[in-house]
């Protein structure tokens, strides 16, 4: 039996705390499809081909590891694609609540979907992409905490001059 | 002494959760005023009126049952209403803090008044206002969890098919 | 009707902050029983004569109180009482899942019997049975925590000079 | 790949919650072998045979899974056995720091050795071996919260009369 | 040595609680910079100016006490002024988290910056400046959460008759 | 002015996470006591004389650390050393609650004697002296979690052979 999950997120973007995860879930499973969420309510600051573009760089390597964007409800995507559990990083600090209300919500309107929770390496603890987006904004180093594909965009975007 | 007690709240719209909550106060108490709040800061996506047709049918039948709507503090409300309490549910996941400080403000600046919290059965821990909304929004089945009215008025809201 | 509730704990011994939710409880509830629970399983540091006497004299003068002593199920100690429900003080600090534990348990085995909370006055946030223990007998000063009579024995108790 | 995962804990005795989480593993992965920790520093309420035999009765018909026993580090036993994670039931009610902090240590450790949670259905949100054994020492009644032979088996160990 | 610290935040306005913590750091560390953030990403209520005013006044008389405003990242800011450490309050209600996450943040993008968690006293565990703000806009009392002048300053705020 | 800190705990056995709090006060503060308390109550798995020793020796080259034992409440100790403060350290993971609970406690009974907390480093946030005693017990490796004298006494306690 080939074991397929899905990596549901909005990657926006991918930082390295999201590449650790997708790492070890590669270890554990099969496929693992990393799908990016368009979220019809909120602006990104990377437009969905971006998103996709960081994905593809920051997990070039790792087997098994597809890039995928979708919409609409996540279990109805992880059906279509016939995986047989979403999975989520959980980081001891701050994501806990939300991450169980999805994960009941999900398994309420579709209960053949299972949520697998990784711990969020302690490393990466503090680390999401709204913070990187924060420090980035403000010229902060944020190099060890994205892919370097990540990094130059986020330079570009925040018009920082690096040297 | 006839025991009158009140559950605000937003209830954009009411789930099965609140009918829940009501139900059990009413056991306790003699009467149950739910008081929906206008909030000047927020917009719904029912109208004030909407809201309170909701309850109104959500809770047809539970005795000592009365729907109402303020704007202004609430425990200005509740001592206008000559209530001895407000009561509030209390998820496991997610609630705790944000109504312990309404708690300890309402408490600070009207030392009357009382919050009294019911613990949400965990077979609703999972709901939330807002989860319905954005689950109703990509066409995912929320038929358990709200009442036929508010169900009804979501697939229209949402323009979606239920065939 | 007459609306009864169970205040159940091992009040070994009674704090302020147990007097302060027994208070509390009496304005909103006819009659208040605060229940001593014998556990068979703990040795307590004062006998279940003296943590009922304790009680008596720290309730005095607040209506519809009244003192008793059980052990079994809580749940089954309530109905033999025709109580509506267990009420149960929450501290910000600590008490949160072991109550929602209880609370559902004692739901589970007892549809009928409702869990009931007051938040902990925040004055009172720190204070528990232990604590206080734990500073007497270092002979630290507990006067503001404790019933005059509680103070007085938990001086005898840990033979500190108090003058 | 056969994926092989290990379930360890105390098992003293398996609930109902414990065999959801084997269920729902067992339909993500093609092993699931559930093994019970030998404490020495413990005194358990079950022997370690009693504990297996549970067990055993309790996943009875569920593909891929096997009982066994351990003492010493979780992660040696892990890798003696080629298995690629540690499972875990995360409820939302208590265990969420002390299961990070045994992951973290695992994972430092044994660095290769990854955990992996369940949510726990909320349904079990308030059971654990230990609430089961209180409650069934005082005759409450906890035929849905275990399998009909650890039902048995705490009847008798407690005399209590089932008529 | 002299042990300079910085306090930064919005203080959109300033509450008793932040003065109580500004108190107590004056009287560890030799000198307090209180540094209000400008936030290009937020509208405050009241202008940096105000804000600043705010802050000299309820701080007056209370030794080795400064205030400035900043804009950028905090690390830079502390560095720029050869501070030792960042100071902030953590109430046990609802702060935790997204302390930590900044703490680790701020230790990761600059080494040599440490962060010191003052506990805010229980009875301003329910206090924000969001919370002050809600209250004063409906005509509660706030005259014992903050300094005269952002008393004043809120009820012309809001229009509201003082008499 | 000369500051001076007091960090109290059981210390047994001191492990690298305390040495990275006694590193980063002694950056902050003058003079830090780390002061072994002596609890009646409790049986450490080594002696008095054993822990201090294991400090002394983990702590050399510190500057401006001492180390001392003591007896009796911790605000007593903490003003017979006129220290100006308290300091703790506080992990992401579990700690929290406890803390808030002795400080506020403390606090109340010693009105002048503050408590200042660090953020435990995420790299130890999974570390504590029991953790670290069960995992030696079973012959796990703790090299990187104690400092070598620590480590060595801990293999002779436990009997493990170390080749």
């Amino acid at each position: 039996m080939v074991t397929r999950v899905v990596y549901p997120g909005s990657f926006d973007p991918v930082t390295n705390g999201h590449v650790d995860i997708i790492r070890r879930a590669a270890q554990i499973f099969d496929e693992v499809i990393v799908a990016v969420f368009r979220n019809p309510q909120k602006k990104p600051l990377f437009t969905m081909e971006e998103r996709v573009n960081f994905l593809i760089k920051a997990t070039e390597g790792i087997k098994g590891v597809s890039i995928d964007s979708f919409t609409g409800l996540t279990v109805d995507y992880v059906k279509s694609k016939n995986a047989i559990a979403i999975i989520r990083g959980l980081r001891a600090i701050s994501d806990f609540e939300g991450e169980f209300q999805m994960a009941s919500m999900n398994k309420q309107i579709a209960g053949g979907i299972e949520t697998i929770f990784f711990m969020t390496d302690t490393k990466y603890a503090f680390l999401s992409s709204s913070v990187v987006k924060e420090v980035a904004q403000f010229g902060g180093d944020i190099g060890d905490m994205v892919s370097e594909c990540v990094h130059r965009a986020l330079l570009e975007k925040f018009n920082v001059d690096k040297s």
